[in-house]
């Protein structure tokens, strides 16, 4: 989660994801006054600019895959400096790898940010280009999905397209947030299954997670791309957002995860 | 791993597996000497019977997904006593819950034993029966696959079936031992993907892994099955490596994954 001055940004949002992907794991949800305590703590030290990171678990278990009864979750509150991505990722855009990996459907599983992500390591590992900070992945049907740490949007036909994550993938609250952005201003929104090929002929493509906002894509692959008008409206929109983070030095630390 | 007298059973297909899986998921092979000396550290001090556990992780590494480089792996040996399950498993059978849950297909992560295992978690969490030792898999396709923690075999037509695991489910070293020891026997071994009606037909059903070698199987959900000849045949093949197992006092000790 991306925080400022010690606040969290979208934590209605973040938290909603939370109790549901909980409730979807059947982990007892993890009271807000603690977590906004922890935040509280592991801010303060610092100046309150930096990225709050929870993880939940179901608690000590015994053997194989059995859950503790009752359930006793323990959570793991941490923090990490923001992350510094060279300025152009923003105001020029990003080029992504095309993964060759396909991941795998699980309905029961699909949007939720939980940690089973060994997927996305091999998906990571797949270039090591590092101007590249991204890839596309499609699932098993050739459906696309997502980047490995962020959502996708493309323009095609005066239409914001974004996948239907009901499969798999992760429900990024920043993909929600741009989704209500884009309505809010009038835009035509379809979250739905497209095939590759729709994003490899849009006319804009970009990517969304909690920590970057947006970054405009410049090319899927060897396939080129231009930032077009609706990139640059929505990323107007989100101009407090992301205020202050593609001020960071061009640095050269690794990037983030948080979609 | 099932240890004796400080001596682990099946050791080289363990370590095959072992040395497959870190390759597929690109972490360097731990080496064998060193996990010797581990085992050794922890039989020692006990009486020589029980698990040894072996985790192989690729090191620590930066933010998101991508890997340390140079990996430095980690490697995590514990030590557990032998799981105590009632001897009526071994002797008169057990009865399977028959998972909703199906099995995603990613042929990336097919056959390894690796540590994603939320899949599991959860269709662990769909019964709480304690006289119900194990459960049924299928893949989103509807072909069986396996137990919870453990492989599956049928007896067919006078044939033994296991089914494929190229598209999800662990590659048991049992499930491999089984099938080579049917072979020496003369038995027809097809290994193949089979619908969950073929084991609900078949003449017979058994569940195979390292810890338990194999236990009949005598009702997969309201099904009722019998254990026959092709059951007991192989059971005693596997006589010397299951002594003692069926030996320990029955426990209420939380069943073991050990595939």
């Amino acid at each position: 989660m991306l925080c400022r001055n010690g606040t969290v940004a979208l934590w209605r949002a973040h938290m909603d994801r939370l109790r549901s992907g909980c409730e979807r794991l059947r982990i007892p949800v993890p009271d807000e006054t603690e977590l906004q305590e922890d935040l509280g703590r592991l801010a303060s030290p610092q100046d309150g600019n930096g990225v709050f990171r929870l993880q939940v678990t179901a608690g000590e278990g015994g053997r194989a895959y059995g859950r503790p009864a009752p359930c006793r979750p323990n959570r793991v509150s941490s923090w990490r400096p923001l992350p510094a991505y060279p300025k152009r990722y923003w105001q020029e855009g990003v080029r992504l790898h095309l993964c060759r990996l396909r991941l795998g459907r699980q309905p029961l599983l699909a949007g939720i940010k939980h940690c089973n992500r060994l997927e996305y390591v091999l998906a990571r590992s797949e270039w090591q280009d590092a101007d590249i900070p991204e890839g596309l992945l499609c699932d098993s049907e050739g459906h696309v999905i997502e980047g490995v740490v962020s959502n996708t949007f493309a323009v095609a036909g005066g239409e914001l397209l974004t996948p239907q994550l009901e499969e798999c993938g992760v429900a990024g609250v920043m993909q929600a947030r741009v989704r209500k952005i884009a309505e809010h201003a009038g835009l035509v929104v379809r979250q739905e299954r497209f095939p590759l090929e729709t994003w490899l002929e849009a006319d804009e493509v970009f990517m969304t997670n909690s920590l970057i906002g947006i970054w405009p894509v410049t090319a899927i692959g060897h396939k080129r791309l231009s930032q077009g008008p609706v990139t640059r409206r929505l990323r107007g929109s989100l101009l407090e957002y992301q205020l202050g983070m593609e001020d960071l030095a061009d640095g050269a630390r690794p990037r983030e995860g948080g979609s």
